[in-house]
């Protein structure tokens, strides 16, 4: 691992992995951050593995020759199926959404009956159940794939009748199974955090995998001394693969302020 | 252009094109036809014009490999911004999904007031417009992008309060604007026929762009005597760059048949 000068980088396939980095620049202001987004070949949910594999490798490549200290995998269907090559091929620390948000879920649950909702990849992956079961297999995991919730977030109907039947329809089969908690598993769904809180009512616990995740770079970089320090500010870039006027607009349903720049790099 | 025992060429970013395929199969029932669907990097409608038209000449690049007598660009982004290419750089007659469609819009308005909705990229080309304006220039054009209708249309929500409240939204402003004819400029969009016309109502006509262009090419194969007779029956080939499995699942809801092989392509 290099210094606590370096960036840490990050890619998703998308606009979805901003939740993660909101969360990052949060609780980590002093740091540099890097952010590339993959929109040549988004979205990675209804690609077959090999493909992801393939693409993920080439957004680590580019994030590697810039210099990164750390990698965040902030895209669960990316985490689901190409951490393990991802880890294997680079020397530096990559940290995925999926182990967090499966710790936090098996750590919160009482009747050890937890959901999961993904997109078509992750939820075929079954990264979830097999990461919940290493760690407890008393735990029952019921999964949802929930295709219409990236474009519904995507086009910013983040409220009204349209999501709140979308959600009610892919979350009752979950709440019929009695899950005391559910894990968004996909950086898009924070932004959904109130329709699917509506659809579950006050007595499940949600799990934000962009929150979890960012706990644990968080500690990763404290516990090999590389952490830079808060007063410092942090500076970002961000890139894609194509069309960065739509990621910036997109964008805005996802940060706070505005994007001023976002270059394009060949997908 | 070649002889009548080739076959007819068709690509589409993914399965939106079969609906094409559907009526290119029903009026031309002794024609050989191969569908490539490009689902590495499917939705074209969200990309840069530069990366459709990229895409869009590989994918024809393998299809004239085969051997094809006419190339069908079955898809509406592709054919708003890649037609001028692909017609430059290749010798056999390429028609587009568009300008069928245009000139049905405009044969049939008796206000002068056409809607067309597509995908972001159909609709920010500008290229109905444009079409509808060179053949009738006292046409008022009235476009929307309906980026939920694709993911409503592959998800099989072709009924229901979703898709009805979701059209509404979108088709509101077009209604209000006194339109007597609509266009569906995108391919996912004839499987949703029902709920679009639930919110038009009985007063306005509905243009089918797969209809429009199957005729098309009936009457260009016909025009250069190279229409293969009906009773030689046909047969099909299905060919996507990326997972086949999702492609035979998600076809079901635009097929009346199953299919049984549809094979890989590196994209």
């Amino acid at each position: 691992m290099g210094n606590q000068h370096q960036p840490i980088g990050m890619f998703d396939s998308g606009v979805g992995g901003l939740t993660v980095f909101n969360e990052l620049a949060r609780i980590l202001p002093g740091e540099d951050i890097i952010y590339l987004g993959d929109t040549a070949r988004v979205p990675y949910g209804t690609r077959a593995a090999k493909t992801i594999i393939k693409y993920s490798l080439e957004n680590t490549r580019f994030l590697i020759d810039q210099g990164i200290k750390v990698l965040v995998v902030a895209c669960n269907t990316s985490s689901a199926v190409s951490l393990p090559t991802l880890t294997h091929y680079y020397g530096i620390p990559v940290l995925g959404v999926i182990e967090p948000s499966a710790r936090q879920a098996v750590s919160i649950t009482k009747n050890r009956r937890i959901g999961v909702i993904g997109t078509e990849g992750t939820i075929k992956s079954a990264a979830y159940e097999t990461t919940i079961h290493a760690l407890d297999p008393r735990v029952r995991v019921f999964s949802h794939a929930c295709p219409l919730f990236v474009p519904l977030a995507e086009e910013g109907w983040t409220d009204g009748p349209v999501v709140q039947l979308t959600a009610q329809r892919y979350l009752t089969p979950l709440v019929e199974e009695n899950v005391d908690t559910l894990v968004m598993g996909c950086t898009h769904y924070p932004i959904l955090t109130s329709p699917i809180m509506g659809c579950l009512g006050p007595d499940v616990q949600l799990v934000n995998s962009a929150q979890e995740t960012a706990k644990d770079v968080a500690n990763i970089l404290e516990e090999r001394n590389v952490a830079r320090p808060r007063a410092s500010g942090g500076t970002y870039r961000f890139y894609v693969t194509d069309n960065p006027e739509r990621f910036r607009k997109v964008a805005t349903h996802f940060l706070a302020t505005r994007l001023t720049q976002v270059d394009e790099i060949g997908a």
